[in-house]
């Protein structure tokens, strides 16, 4: 067999069913042998921004990777701000670019570029199949690397030659690579700060903001008095009801200085440090005190489960049920808010749901509001690459079968990074309700630009501004073949966000705010 | 004076006048300058490769550099693929990523990435200015880099504190990089060639295409007997009535190698030896045959015309007249085919219409019947990464000052690529009509897939056919606030072009073929 045949044997043997691609000439084997072996989805997004995203989305909910399918080093190029996004995010994605042959390499036709160099910005493993022989094997590897814990984005490499060549073999999957030890030191350590009483913060990120540790969490904080925040940069947090009803640390860095401010030791469960999204004039980088003490009970490859258990257990501490979150709120009326923006969310959403959130600036109240919704995974941008709020809800929808709401809720300014993703929602019938969050600007940069000390300027504006001429959301999802309607008041959009989710495909609401 | 006044400042003493951008909060002191610093034409892009492309349109036809402003390394990343496209296609643009302060960087916050890795594999020039005190001699550096004869991507990062601190100072204008000195050897070697008299082909690329040139190689090939024919890869061709009827190289591997048979000496004039764009099993990478003599007339980065001229002297060539295109075609009727659409438009076209061609597949055969056309310059996708054809039209238009017609040739695939380059069509009102080829497939790749020897299943189908569901163009246009209108016949869509003409702002047609 070809090493194409050999890729799509090997990639099946480790367990890797679903393909989302955007093919070229390079990779005409490889598409080829998806024709010839049954067994693999593979599902087109029309860039590739839209085709690595869904992989990140994907992965977040099946907590299995998907392959990707890009073409040489510009289609990797298209498709890197949400492999940076899915870097950040920990989630595994087999990454398979096409390439030049080897041989054709030299000659530096149009499309060759540095795929290898590229590749190493946003992976955390890269490997080149020069051989025919060697991309069964490769692709085991490849399979291994993303799934090692939490998870990762492998690049496999393909030149063209090693796909069409004879010679592949197809490879058995390799081992798992599991969470990493745990450090028992790091279990006494903290048992130890938290007994002694101090202002103690519990910070939780990566997979320690998923339901099991949230409990865990909630066990040890209640026996000794210490906080719980889930880390600002988190991809993906389980909540509603059954859930702890957790806050992150605020966005804004005067507002995390001072959530941060009383704490005389932050241990952190797979959370880095908390830092500023950016720097700011005369500010600090780092939001904790400086007398506060840092203590790592799990890294993000170590498994934050264990470590709060074998903390819980070192604590004495005992059963602690969690909090109710009150009476589910009602749909709201009248003009959309934020706050009724969630009410309403939480009022309606399925059992289940999956929350996509690329909401920006006008989603940072959701949170109290909606922890009495019914369960559900609220999934954020962790790489701060504006863009992935559509294929990620587009991806997660495909990682739950089909079978989940996926709702997403998106700014308009990012929306039109990745606005492609409508069409595979079409193509594929997928169970996603996106409600875009009109305001025609980049509210976020009006606020940052205001931080520099000065009220936007013409000039200014037209950079930060989306109106004129005003995005018409329903014609463009319409022109992607999604059903989509605008609404101007609370009412109108609890009436569209039910009708969406008694039916099975995609729908848009444009919610003019 | 902060560094980012210096930036703007030392821009525009450099002659840098028009910025596409499209920021985020790293940039913010950046925007603020451009507010308080008057004369910077600052236009807005809605993703980063749109922004990228514009650029490198813009360079096209004005032949100076426009600025971008990117945001981090994933903004760059967003861009990389048109900046791959100028790259090759030897554009000159002064391409500014603002990034995370120097001091934060450390701290690996979310968007934190290896800008600068990234930014080298599409650039010519890389500097990251870490001090306001260098921002502006650095920002004149990146202007003369950026203009270095033919052109090239000079890529600034801007770390927000150099971008903050005060210390900046205005730089003066550097002195220009021209080309490269022309090699007496190469012009006596190309002599003796033609001289010799056997089957010999010039081949001109770059600015080898322009009109000048093009009327020096005619008098050289008119004194020697040879044939003249444009590279495949070319990213600006004059053309038209005043013009030499050029046919490029093939696309197609066999039919370049057919066309290429017959030479012994291949005259290279700011062309690279021909290879093909991919390799394919049991095909050469070479399009030349094997006993053909290649001969460096002019390397890219020395003058064409200076090295023509100096040719047609050393053979002492008389001026010779170029052939007459015969007369203008009239308009087509009927079902569109690529034939009629070419007629068509040489119909229909103004003087100095400017057109941007990512027709990929179904434009192939558009030459021959637009060489009666008034004159106008045809722009090609010279680095192979799809989505250049609208963002190129949009920074074309403005490389004109709004005063040409610019006519995008787009088929539907690539369009999807960078579809909101319609959006900064409508806000600036651009003189761009696109004509959008709705095949509702990759037909390119069905070509190539064939090409592996089969006819594409149903799971190969699914990732080349852009049907189910069916973009609708006219829906997606005026979601972006630009006039559109559907034509199934040559008729409509001569009515619509007309139409699109005489008006002021852009316009679409879906022409379904």
């Amino acid at each position: 067999m070809n090493g194409a045949k050999s890729l799509v044997n090997s990639l099946l043997q480790s367990g890797v069913d679903t393909c989302f691609a955007n093919p070229g000439t390079s990779e005409m084997h490889f598409v080829a042998a998806l024709d010839q072996v049954p067994g693999m989805r593979c599902v087109l997004g029309l860039q590739e921004n839209i085709v690595t995203g869904m992989a990140d989305g994907y992965f977040r909910i099946a907590r299995k990777p998907a392959a990707t399918l890009l073409h040489c080093g510009p289609g990797l190029a298209n498709g890197m701000a949400n492999l940076h996004n899915a870097r950040r995010a920990r989630s595994g994605i087999v990454n398979i670019v096409g390439d030049q042959a080897t041989y054709h390499r030299p000659f530096d036709a149009p499309l060759t570029a540095d795929t290898d160099a590229m590749a190493r910005t946003v992976s955390s493993w890269v490997r080149t199949s020069t051989r025919a022989q060697d991309v069964g094997g490769d692709a085991a590897a490849a399979v291994q690397a993303a799934n090692a814990f939490p998870g990762q984005v492998a690049t496999l490499i393909l030149p063209s030659d090693a796909s069409w060549n004879e010679g592949g073999a197809v490879a058995a999957a390799l081992p798992a690579i599991g969470p990493a030890p745990l450090d028992p030191h790091a279990v006494d350590n903290a048992a130890r700060v938290l007994r002694g009483g101090k202002n103690a913060l519990i910070l939780l990120a990566g997979r320690g903001v998923l339901g099991a540790s949230q409990a865990l969490a909630w066990r040890v904080a209640q026996a000794c008095g210490a906080d719980i925040r889930a880390d600002y940069v988190t991809a993906h947090v389980a909540r509603g009801r059954g859930t702890l009803q957790l806050e992150r640390v605020p966005y804004g860095t005067d507002q995390a200085i001072a959530a941060l401010a009383r704490y005389d030791h932050i241990i952190l469960v797979c959370a880095k440090p908390p830092v500023g999204f950016f720097a700011y004039p005369g500010k600090p980088s780092t939001q904790y005190p400086a007398h506060a003490q840092l203590h790592v009970l799990a890294r993000p490859d170590q498994d934050p489960e264990a470590a709060l258990l074998a903390l819980a257990e070192s604590l004495g501490a005992p059963e602690a049920p969690l909090p109710d979150p009150g009476p589910r709120p009602e749909a709201a009326s009248g003009a959309p808010t934020p706050e009724g923006l969630a009410r309403t969310l939480a009022a309606l959403m399925p059992e289940q749901a999956i929350v996509s959130d690329e909401s920006i600036s006008y989603g940072r109240g959701f949170y109290p509001h909606t922890h009495a919704a019914p369960m559900h995974d609220w999934l954020h941008l962790a790489g701060g690459a504006i863009g992935d709020g559509m294929p990620v809800a587009t991806g997660a929808a495909l990682g739950a079968g089909g079978k989940r709401r996926v709702i997403n809720l998106q700014a308009d300014g990012s929306a039109m990074y990745s606005l492609q993703s409508l069409w595979t929602q079409g193509r594929e019938r997928l169970p996603v309700t996106t409600i875009i969050l009109n305001n025609r600007k980049y509210n976020i940069l009006i606020g940052e630009y205001q931080g520099v000390g000065a009220t936007p300027g013409p000039t200014a504006m037209s950079m930060l501004d989306l109106g004129n001429p005003d995005l018409k959301w329903v014609s463009i999802a319409d022109g992607m073949g999604v059903e989509a309607a605008r609404a101007t008041t609370m009412e109108q959009c609890a009436d569209l966000m039910a009708r969406s989710f008694r039916t099975d495909g995609p729908f848009l609401i444009e919610l003019m705010i």
